[in-house]
């Protein structure tokens, strides 16, 4: 019989906590929080891209002076080791849950497609 | 002992197509396209969607009159009992996959939460 969807969406959740790219992250954070040369960089790095995603949800344009600060700093912060490490875990458990994302939503991908064909 | 998250995640997928709303708007979808006024009225909704849905991706302003027009359309729409049952539907469908998302997604956000905190 079938289970209740919500109850799966929980067993779903526990897996993902206990997922290596997740664990990883937790511990990877930790790190550059209590580090006294990657916390600021990394707040300051948090807190530009907050700007600009803000902006960018409001519609406004992004200026090329944004762009070039936002990829200087893109640069400085990667070159801090623990950091560079947490970014890329980051990039691994995106890629993570895109793939979930892919698998769960494919019968309404299959739905839409069906109706444009 | 721990199951493959990819397998969790086909659970879901085949729950999401058992989900009674999922099922009504398979249906639903097979009425409209079958139907000589619902499918004319709902294509002409669905293209003008997408072309606004494809200005606002590439970051361009809706105007007042696309915006005018829209509503319009979607009042017009709306009037068709299949295509209004149809759209209450989808509606509900994605209160269920929006549940699921933040389900799946919590310890994502308790990360993130923790780190701004
Ligand atoms: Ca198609
Ligand atoms: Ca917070």
């Amino acid at each position: 019989m079938a289970t209740n969807i919500y109850d799966i969406a929980y067993t779903l959740q526990n897996a993902l906590k206990e997922q290596p790219e997740f664990q990883s992250l937790q511990a990877l954070y930790k790190q550059v929080l209590s580090d006294p040369v990657a916390k600021p960089l990394f707040t300051e790095f948090q807190n530009f891209q907050m700007t600009l995603q803000q902006k960018m949800m409001q519609g406004q344009q992004i200026t090329q002076q944004e762009s070039a600060q936002a990829q200087a700093l893109f640069t400085k912060v990667s070159q801090n080791p623990l950091i560079a490490q947490l970014m890329q875990t980051e990039q691994r458990l995106n890629t993570v849950i895109q793939d979930l994302n892919k698998i769960i939503m494919k019968p309404l991908e299959d739905l839409y497609t069906g109706i444009n064909q």
